[in-house]
């Protein structure tokens, strides 16, 4: 019998009513043959109550506490899970992080989990129960309580996954799969049956919110074989596989987007070694991420213009360390840009074939848009634009790369 | 340095602005040169979200995830609590039941303690950490989480005194202490400094709502003592201790009621052997606790009358069963009675003080006050009235054994 996890997110758990339409799920898979371990998140907003009292008292005080306090959504989700499947006829018990137990580091608030022992819920499944594992939680040798972060369910179930070979995760959210693009911008935009784990994860770090990247390297490192689902239509979502269970691989997957990069110029800089290091070292030091650069000639001779992007939130902190830095590096003057975004073709396709980079330039020089920035991987290809070209841009990109729905 | 165990009810921690208050009495004590454990109970409120959560998929479906659920109210109590004492800088940590461990039976919702390991609180307190543990909650030897029932969290406070031989166990709630009657009722009436075990413990079980007996009884096996106090005023409170603690003892302590009794009379029950067996004997069947009984002979020779009190709540149900034992038993009419309280005067120096009872008839008599029913224990004189005459017997009464202020 073939033993697959699914996972519940906080709005398919977010009332009585939902759970017990998210209990129908497992109830379905169990009497399609399979053997079912359920993770689950809070209830939707619990988190944030919880998060919100923590905060009341004073924020970032004791990570230990916090996660003590905040992980007590699960636990309540867990138990209300296990009670609807039993009222169901189905048999079926909760499992906190520290019953599992499911070993964290002591990194609270971030926990890695170090092991999950599978034991008890293998024992519990052998004895047809199906057990309802918090997800977001884990324990720390110690026997203190840790969460896992931001996208910490979807990291449990696949972790649990991997720990049971279970045979598929599904992860059960509000969407009903991943998406060539964004939807609510692009009409033509339609679900994908299958990506690849390398596709998902660019899509995930380049702003498609539907998996958190961490959860999908971690699928990908223990090829545990993905679905991500909508609990409220019950209809096959989309499959995240290994690139060999993909027979037809289009060139391009997906279009992806993000509005939390903003641009700095430094315009007019002294063009000697050692400027970008004086520049990124400082950066690097205060805990600012650099995304995209671009250094090119300036027309005056012995300077240079360099341009690069940082988390829109950071942009201020970064402005402050650069003119911290020796007064500007000697830069002429310094041009701040909040209002880009980032777009980002994605496909494994790309590596076989030549010109999906110039596709791309000419789609956008088409509708008049101007590129800012560039940058490539191997799978990728991401340009800086001025924010208002934004849905512009993504539905030139989608008819240019054959993904509209009619074609 | 001596040991003080703290435990905040409900409405002590009701809100963040009131875990600061509670906080402040820690504190206190610390800088009092004392040591402190804490124990806390869920916001007020909390408790019964989640049972309404649980009851909201099935009642009494599974007292194992109800209790798993249930019992992170208080996880998030002790969290909070914790971290604003580290706010205050008071070094603070939060203990769930099953880190202590607080181990007990598999009685779930209505668990019995077996043992409290005291090492890892111990050795938190001995590197001058304050604990804050869960009331309410426990684990079984098998790991599940288990809670303690009602007045669970005194309970958890009496026992963790107990298991850490603590000096004193301060119960912090929202009254003042132990008052020699209800002073919504009885103006006159006055908070105790002192209590022995025994009386509290007839107070507790003839209504006085402040300590449940569980706790008393506990705190009595145990020699712990016990302090009923008010977290908002910080004003000493009412000490629950042992008779020999007591220099001058009063012959009545305390004047208790309640509201919960109804009575039944059998009238007319054939007057032969084995009657009140199969009158008592189905109701024990039925899980129907009868209290007061008397048995007085019927003018009509052969026939005799029978009255006693059952639960207001269970009236009904008693009725039913006295009907389907052998149709009412023989006897000429039943004549059941809901409208009925019961008054109890409880003290220690009735054991050596005569005429405790006739003073008491007397005072009711005077204000003409029909007794219906009389019973009586080594400490405690309880009399069946109609709940009309309520508050005109306790006043009476208080004044009648000279426990009003002005005296």
């Amino acid at each position: 019998m073939s033993l697959i996890v699914q996972k519940f997110g906080g709005t398919s758990v977010g009332d009585l009513e939902r759970i017990a339409k998210a209990a129908v799920h497992v109830k379905r898979a169990i009497d399609d043959g399979h053997q079912v371990a359920v993770v689950v998140s809070a209830m939707s907003g619990e988190t944030d109550r919880l998060v919100g009292l923590v905060d009341g008292v004073e924020k970032d005080l004791d990570r230990q506490e916090h996660d003590a306090i905040v992980a007590s959504g699960e636990q309540v989700t867990a138990g209300l899970m296990a009670l609807t499947l039993q009222k169901m006829g189905v048999p079926s018990r909760s499992w906190q992080g520290w019953q599992v137990p499911v070993i964290t580091d002591e990194s609270h608030s971030r926990a890695r989990v170090q092991e999950v022992k599978p034991h008890n819920l293998n024992a519990c499944i052998d004895a047809g129960v199906v057990p309802i594992v918090t997800g977001f939680q884990g324990v720390t040798q110690e026997g203190r309580i840790t969460t896992l972060g931001r996208g910490g369910s979807d990291l449990s179930a696949v972790i649990l996954a991997a720990a049971l070979g279970a045979e598929r995760c599904d992860i059960f959210t509000d969407v009903e799969g991943v998406f060539t693009c964004d939807p609510r911008v692009v009409a033509k935009a339609h679900k994908l049956d299958k990506i690849t784990y390398e596709e998902m994860l660019e899509m995930a770090s380049q702003g498609a919110k539907v998996l958190h990247t961490r959860s999908v390297a971690t699928a990908m490192n223990h090829h545990v074989r993905l679905q991500v689902l909508s609990t409220f239509t019950g209809a096959p979502g989309t499959l995240v596989v290994d690139e060999d269970e993909i027979v037809e691989q289009k060139v391009v997957s997906g279009i992806a987007y993000s509005r939390d990069d903003a641009k700095i110029t430094m315009v007019g800089l002294p063009d000697r070694p050692g400027v970008a290091a004086s520049l990124f070292g400082p950066l690097a030091d205060a805990d600012i991420n650099v995304d995209m650069i671009v250094q090119n000639i300036s027309p005056d001779g012995d300077a240079t213009d360099l341009t690069f992007t940082v988390a829109k939130g950071d942009l201020d902190k970064a402005l402050q360390v650069i003119h911290d830095s020796n007064g500007n590096l000697g830069a002429r003057r310094i041009e701040p840009d909040p209002d880009v975004v980032k777009v980002s073709v994605i496909g494994v396709g790309m590596r076989s074939h030549a010109g999906v980079a110039g596709s791309m330039f000419e789609a956008l020089a088409e509708k008049g848009i101007n590129i800012q920035l560039i940058s490539t991987s191997e799978i990728k290809i991401s340009v800086l634009i001025s924010e208002d070209y934004l849905e512009l841009a993504l539905r030139a990109l989608h008819t240019a790369y054959g993904l509209d729905t009619d074609e």
